[in-house]
């Protein structure tokens, strides 16, 4: 089975679960604005004209597009109902809604997850007017619960691409860590990574441009800006944020390594003050972890750990969702702060894939970031790939 | 001056001819949901935190967004006031825009170009909310008339960039018409087609997919969708949609050619009568564009010719823009559809580029369709490259 039939399968029994009529997810030329959840529902074709997604709780699965797309989706083999149109799609859209007279009709728009707000207000506009003299307008909600469940819970497809990606990226890192010499600038070392992703044949997880993230040393900017042409040097605490895209899934993980100066063999007392807080911020807020707890009571188990050693508090969350994009949306290990919307308040569930990614700066020396992926089983979350237990130190 | 500064400098003079205060773009994890002008206004890095971009008629250029992200725009140098915040952007957004205090805002709504559409219905509600208690909600205006000029008038750096892009899709046709053998499948021609653009190092002007569709002979299905296993015959016409994406910027061109069948030395007269058709509606709407008409007023010529000759209506627009994606938005050269919108009534200006696109089917041979690539002039529109004057013939 295709993953995209499993995905609709599992959207299909997440109405059940949630008691929801129909997912309605409307859209136009999405090579322009390209709704998130198209992934799970066509793949990576787009379509061109006006074009209804429709899902209903009872495994009904019909789509309204345009008849120059019929023949595409067609091929997909997933939807039963194909209806083409050529010059208007209100009144189909209409018939089909009155038809099928759902109750409450869960729709592509959502405050807290951008991958489940691909309605554009302009869109919004159209479908209200489009089924005006019907009850639909009032029936509509967000199909935000709808998506979070099936963005979240991995199949054991999805799971599989995310460990390759996970198991990819520390190949890199690995190859990574014995090419750097001192001097290289954060530019060479951040080429250098995106030429071993290339022959591996995987994508990046975010944007060339800062990914990888490197920053060596306490003056290089820390944040989603690329690498720079500061050199690394002895006394440089050096720090990656990467990760890649394989077969439409991502890695992120963020690595630390020093490099020692004349006559150290180990990193300084500073620097491992840093690393045990975060390491153990980590670990603890891991461990924490169970489905049915909110985002943000892991969020305060970190965040405490490292204001309580002393450092200030990190201006983010802790960790996101991961999936087909790095920062994917539903739950997340946040504060409430109005950026994060509703998505703290959310609840862990099993199959999510999280990354659990405090820091915080070492004066004198960088940055202090660890980032590790895990996934939420029934009861816990375990980490994918190997975790960074201790410090990496090179040679100066 | 880099294409983004250059694109942000024209925004503003078309604030002041179109004599609007202020455009606002806002946007949140542009991973997710990606507004399409943010092309012209941070090229291709994403925005995390939700964002709002500012251009204002006095030459204002200012950015309100996350402070992680700070460190990337200050490097692109074209924001003259950026303003980061940690936690929440409501406060700090509806400050800027109460001192900036305009008359009218244009923000990122369209129902006529999605490309002017990346606003979704939950972020115009956060909109709203967050400049409660202020006269600005109901200033609140679609920025489809700045995006529309700002996007269709080419800079001569977007021009270049599209006749390359056209020159490399005409070297690609050539090599695969020298390539083509009866009994190679549509898909075997498509994966050519693909390798010679590989080869060029240059993307798909849209997905792979159908990116070329390759059409042969009466059987293959005609639309957005893939190439099949059918494979060429002699008495078959041959038809391909292609387009290229060189520095960003797209072709999108359409050819046809006809495989002899033994003793043939020319196409049979029903296939020629289809290719002058084409020809001559591609011809008579081209003479006939000029800056200040309507897009419907040109689609019209071309529907009457095709028309007239007998053939059934073609169920598309005759034309649409060509920029950073294939099917760019603004003026359209189409009917008067629900579909279509507003697009068809907007009028031509110097500096858009169109396809323009006719099509019919020859019944028991395949589909006619060529699609030409034109620039506008301050008076009349050019071929971009050379246009097919005569159908192609392969030996069968």
């Amino acid at each position: 089975m295709s993953l995209i039939k499993e995905k609709v399968d599992q959207a299909i029994a997440i109405l059940k679960e949630q008691n929801m009529d129909m997912w309605l997810t409307f859209v136009r030329e999405t090579s322009g604005v390209r709704d998130p959840a198209l992934d799970f529902l066509i793949g990576e074709s787009d379509l061109t004209w006006p074009s209804a997604l429709i899902l209903t709780r009872t495994g009904g699965k019909i789509a309204i597009i345009g008849n120059l797309e019929k023949e595409a989706l067609q091929r997909l083999d997933v939807f039963d109902e194909i209806i083409g149109y050529d010059t208007a799609v209100s009144g189909i859209l209409k018939e089909t809604i009155s038809r099928l007279n759902p109750d409450r009709i869960a729709v592509n728009t959502s405050k807290n997850n951008v991958h489940a707000d691909g309605l554009t207000h302009a869109m919004y506009e159209f479908l209200k007017e489009y089924l005006t003299g019907t009850p639909y307008p009032e029936r509509l909600i967000s199909a935000e619960p709808i998506i979070n469940s099936m963005r979240g819970r991995k199949t054991s497809t999805e799971l599989a691409r995310v460990k390759k990606a996970v198991q990819i990226t520390e190949e890199i890192f690995q190859k990574t860590f014995s090419h750097i010499r001192t001097g290289m600038t954060e530019t060479e070392i951040a080429e250098y990574m995106q030429k071993l992703a290339a022959e591996h044949q995987v994508g990046l997880a975010w944007p060339a441009e800062n990914c990888p993230a490197v920053n060596s040393g306490p003056n290089s900017p820390v944040g989603h800006n690329g690498p720079t042409d500061i050199k690394v040097e002895p006394g440089h605490l050096l720090h990656f944020d990467f990760g890649v895209k394989y077969e439409g899934y991502c890695s992120d993980i963020q690595r630390v390594a020093y490099v020692l100066r004349k006559g150290e063999t180990e990193a300084p007392i500073e620097v491992q003050r840093g690393f045990i807080t975060i390491r153990t911020a980590i670990e603890k807020s891991r461990l924490a972890m169970k489905p049915g707890m909110t985002g943000n009571s892991i969020d305060v188990i970190s965040r405490e750990i490292v204001s309580d050693s002393g450092y200030p508090e990190y201006p983010y969350a802790l960790g996101h969702q991961l999936g087909r994009v790095a920062h994917d949306g539903g739950a997340l290990l946040g504060p409430l702060w109005e950026k994060y919307g509703d998505s703290p308040k959310q609840r862990l569930e099993a199959g999510q894939i999280f990354t659990i990614e405090p820091g915080l700066a070492v004066p004198g020396y960088g940055y202090m970031g660890l980032e590790e992926d895990v996934v939420m089983t029934d009861h816990s979350a375990e980490y994918i790939g190997e975790p960074q237990r201790a410090i990496i130190l090179l040679q100066g």
